[in-house]
């Protein structure tokens, strides 16, 4: 254990933050499945969607920007979808609902979709999809996020960050996640160099004018840039209409930040897609097939398949608990007697 | 009209490509369904996936790598999946199937995907996907190719530049379409450097050991980078596995070349995913949305709608025809008599 962190099992952990958001308001039923999420978030090493969310899900359950006690209800509107309603709540519970829901449909019907509305933050998308491929389902999943980048070519941020998730169960392996957001950097990047009074490489941002520039405050004001050009300003677009327009959610420009309790709630969407693999041609063969072209990647000196660190994240996690500093886990403590 | 071009209507063009592809052996049906993508590519300014091809597609039927006269099939596996087998024909007989096919499985539910193997090139995917989006549907589309991308740190190619297309039905204008391979740029670029002895930029191709190189025969010896880095490796995995493993498709690296007459057929695949866009949320309203974020974009000064060109492009092919130097015209016609 290094020196200066706190060790805590995971299930203390989820316990803390599911107290901190039932304080705040949030139904036992919804603080547990954010709760699980967060946690799960931060032991995969991805700490923006992890603890760090906590204080700002608390205050805007305070607020009433996000209903803590919302249920998320599932219509299935078709042989092969679900309309989701997340009924201005966190996300997790209506992600929950889908990953429920879409195995049996997606059996059934060779490929089912879930289109999810009045949504809120999904963190890490991996994991949403990395569960259906637990259940069998080759998966895609988009998001979209508040305002963040700008057409190519243009200045005002139409498109979040929005990223994309995909997941294939492998043979005698885990499944291959892949889970990227389109821009090149989080805005969490750009805040820490302004914080330090940094300059930021060419190709992170743009300012409100929308010139490239190295000041992080300037990045702050203006548009983060998209991850490939152009090609990733059009992946961003396709995102914002298979997330929010065939949703009926909020498009970027539309929704309120995730981070802060001002003004409505977001009201952003999520579209999943869960392929049951054999009905298109592989057969029984699907699993197999990824793991030949796994192995072949694995082969590769310097290559990995996307998302192999954190089976060595979690492993950790399990046996020694999560290193945490004990001003996070004060944090959080201070939000549940609040 | 530039002084050396003919013009020539695109009927009679896709008159005189048909005639090559039969006089090769391939069947009048599958020769015209070849004849009129291979025209709309070129009109819409795809010449990579236009006449270009008319000889390599002659050269293949001739002995026997692509079967003209296959006949493509289609079982619908599940309620809402079908599986196509190109039976090592040209794809665009196989992709007419599926557009035949879909809108009605679509429509009855929800959504509804397809599975071509033992396909071929695909040509401009963005076209498949456009019929779709006109037939109300919003599209993903997914085609692996050859051998051309190492997975991210790694030195073998064992993805295709790996297109995906996407399109969705607009309010009282054409469908968005984007249509973009996962390569930083196509391998004609790095040709074209190569036959004029220049340099290429960094960012566009590893040499045979995986690393950077200026020397464009180096980079033909080795692999393209993939737009976007390590997310764009990711996204051409992802696109292997929905375009080939689902399918029952060969990888990128089992893969013969699209553009010579050696080896067996390459036995690639596509998946094409169709949404009735009402049926995850949106309900009537989402060809609307679809244009209040075109028309934000379009607001944006230098900004553009992905596919915007291509109108232009298709109304002067219709009114004077389409420019090909004379030496296109006499190379095809050649291959009529031969």
């Amino acid at each position: 254990m290094s020196a200066g962190l706190h060790t805590i099992s995971s299930e203390d952990l989820e316990r803390l933050v599911a107290a901190a958001l039932e304080t705040a308001g949030t139904s036992a039923p919804n603080a547990s499945s954010v709760a699980r999420a967060l946690v799960a978030a931060e032991i995969d090493g991805q700490a923006g969607h992890g603890l760090s969310r906590v204080a700002s899900y608390v205050a805007q359950v305070r607020v009433g920007k996000v209903d803590g006690r919302a249920v998320p209800t599932c219509e299935r509107t078709r042989t092969a979808t679900l309309a989701i309603d997340a009924a201005h709540g966190f996300a997790y519970p209506a992600l929950d609902l889908a990953v429920a829901q879409l195995p049996a449909v997606a059996r059934e019907t060779g490929v089912a979709a879930a289109g999810l509305r009045r949504s809120h933050h999904a963190g890490a998308l991996g994991l949403v999809a990395e569960r259906l491929a637990d259940a069998g389902l080759v998966t895609l999943m988009f998001a979209n996020t508040p305002s963040a980048m700008a057409p190519y070519g243009g200045k005002r941020a139409l498109f979040g960050t929005n990223p994309i998730a995909f997941a294939a169960p492998r043979r005698d392996g885990p499944p291959i996640v892949i889970d990227l957001a389109l821009s090149e950097v989080a805005r969490g990047k750009i805040l820490a160099a302004a914080q330090k009074g940094e300059a930021i490489p060419a190709g992170w941002a743009l300012d409100m004018d929308g010139r490239p520039t190295p000041d992080p405050k300037a990045a702050l004001a203006g548009t983060l840039l998209p991850s490939g050009g152009a090609k990733g300003a059009a992946l961003a677009l396709m995102v914002e209409l298979l997330a929010a327009a065939i949703t009926g959610a909020h498009f970027a420009s539309e929704a309120s930040a995730f981070l802060d309790d001002k003004g409505p709630p977001p009201a952003t969407g999520q579209l999943i897609i869960a392929i049951d693999g054999g009905a298109l041609g592989a057969g029984d063969g699907l699993a197999d097939r990824v793991a030949v072209l796994a192995d072949a990647i694995e082969a590769e000196s310097g290559a990995r398949v996307p998302g192999a660190r954190r089976h060595a994240l979690r492993a950790e996690a399990r046996r020694i608990g999560l290193r945490v500093t004990p001003r996070v886990i004060k944090e959080i403590e201070a939000l549940v007697v609040a």
